[in-house]
């Protein structure tokens, strides 16, 4: 893997660990204006594609047919903390549908939010598909199924008509052709396919600008885009980093995690878009670095600084070390 | 940054993400049977030296002043689950030095087991100090505190005579002078040194075998080791890798964590210690190699086997992926 520094973590005035990563910043053409590491290398986006994803619910007219609103909208483009309101409101899409969590086939886990979790547990509850992060998404599958008069169940797989409309928008907006490619299977158990850095980047340029994409997808993203800055609670919960980086910059910047160590993103008035892997998996480095990315393309902003150089303490409060977000790059591609 | 592949995480039949690190297996004369990356490279050990830090424990003579258990001395070298039987016995440890958790200074956190976590709730209760991962080490530290007549306030600090004499026993240990270094600050709050792979790895070969150290070290270092093993329950909790490996292996081999990808241990029949540090920080990836360091030098074994490579499930219970620990060496160092 050919890769560069995303961050270093100190403890006192050492760097106690260190993670290695790649990133593409490219435009709507594809052009890379700024990378580091290897642009081509595959990576699996996993949930950093929940808005291309999302792109079938309103390209069908399921979204419009079942009247669904921003907030529902963009947590269908969400990996949500598993809050209340987060639960509440996965079930209202399904409801619209006429349909309840027992068609959510993404699994059941403990909510992210550790709070939410610890109230679930006071209350002698245990959790179920809706507390999964990725029960947004999945309504919105069903959504999209019931519309088409389809049969909802096994739309996890990969060539039940939701999820082969699903991979066709990812091939589009990308430009990579995944309908003859094996999937590997996500957490969810959707598919996930690898795609290269350099890809995704572009998609989320054109995703962003609503620009180079098939008829319709232009409208659709811009939906999204709007649903996902009006409602940045929705995108993953307090404080954690998308719904931060979101409620500060607006539409001015679309960001989303993917596990293990993934952000993909746009900036729609540079025309860019971005995408960046983290070697190990490690999300703390894939935030610092995507602040420091963030920060070069719009500025200085206190809550970027933040979040890429964050302090940590330890269970006294004691400020221990930091988190130094880098982002070194290569020198221009050949022909910019 | 020298290093080895450690670990590769595989989603379906692809790379997904990787872990780098160094590890060094030397005997008990400073000798690298094995190593990979740099052997020289200084790394925080942080909870991985836990057993060194209770040699003063029993070194001073408080262990027996005050009739510590096994278990409680295995609670000593541990980082807990936070689970009751954890929370119990080092609040007994406490009370034996006629003290309680008001003592502890390692700062409170919700129990690192998540059921014990949901229990405590479920049950309307907040962790205290007692439920951190350190407070069996803490009340170690109380009760030499108290067994030598000092003020146990403060006992975090470098300063303070018992934390004077646990860096002297680190030192003695690994041949490594820390008394002059400025330390940065361990998560509970005591002092941590950074300190060199190859060293560590020696002081654990001294340490597994009780030769090479001070007079009263090698009683006080079979004691521990003895107690750890007849109480694998303490050392970390149930499923968790310390635990599972003392289960399996009892004497024939000490093996603990330290926080951001640390393992250091002993293989005390073949007179070997090991160090071994995920340069990311990250623990799948520190365990599953030393699973792997583990096996190669005391042979097959269906635990390790398992543990040096687990299957990845997914939230519906499906095998997505899995952990292929790793373990290239360089070539024998010379004057082997």
């Amino acid at each position: 893997m050919i890769s560069v520094l995303l961050a270093d973590i100190l403890r006192g005035a050492e760097v106690e660990s260190r993670h290695y990563g790649v990133f593409v910043v490219a435009d709507t053409a594809g052009r890379v204006v700024l990378s580091g590491g290897n642009a081509e290398r595959a990576i699996f986006p996993r949930s950093a594609v929940k808005a291309l994803q999302a792109l079938p619910l309103l390209l069908s007219g399921a979204a419009d047919r079942f009247g669904l609103s921003d907030a529902e909208l963009a947590l269908a483009c969400a990996s949500h903390a598993g809050s209340p309101l987060h639960v509440e409101t996965a079930s209202a899409m399904l409801a619209r549908a006429g349909r309840d969590e027992t068609c959510l086939e993404c699994g059941a886990h403990w909510p992210v939010s550790l709070s939410a979790a610890r109230a679930l547990a006071a209350a002698g509850r245990s959790p179920g598909a809706l507390h999964n992060n990725c029960s947004g998404k999945h309504a919105g599958f069903v959504c999209t199924a019931i519309h088409a008069g389809l049969d909802p169940r096994c739309y996890v797989g990969a060539d039940h008509p939701v999820m082969r409309d699903v991979t066709a928008a990812m091939s589009a907006v990308t430009g990579e052709d995944l309908a003859r490619r094996t999937p590997a299977i996500d957490g969810c158990s959707i598919p996930t396919y690898a795609i290269p850095v350099r890809r995704l980047a572009v998609g989320f340029a054109r995703f962003g600008t609503s620009t180079g994409m098939p008829d319709g997808f232009a409208e659709a993203a811009a939906r999204l885009r709007q649903a996902v800055a009006a409602n940045p609670l929705m995108l993953a919960g307090k404080d954690r980093f998308d719904t931060v980086v979101t409620e500060a910059l607006g539409a001015r910047a679309f960001v989303k995690l993917g596990a293990e160590g993934v952000y993909c993103g746009a900036l729609p008035e540079q025309g860019l878009g971005f995408a960046l892997k983290c070697d190990d998996g490690n999300a703390r480095a894939a935030e610092a670095a995507t602040a420091v990315l963030l920060r070069r393309f719009l500025g200085p902003n206190e809550v970027l600084d933040r979040l890429a150089n964050p302090i940590l303490t330890n269970w006294n409060g004691l400020a221990v070390g930091e988190i130094r977000g880098q982002l070194p790059s290569n020198r221009p591609a050949s022909g910019k």
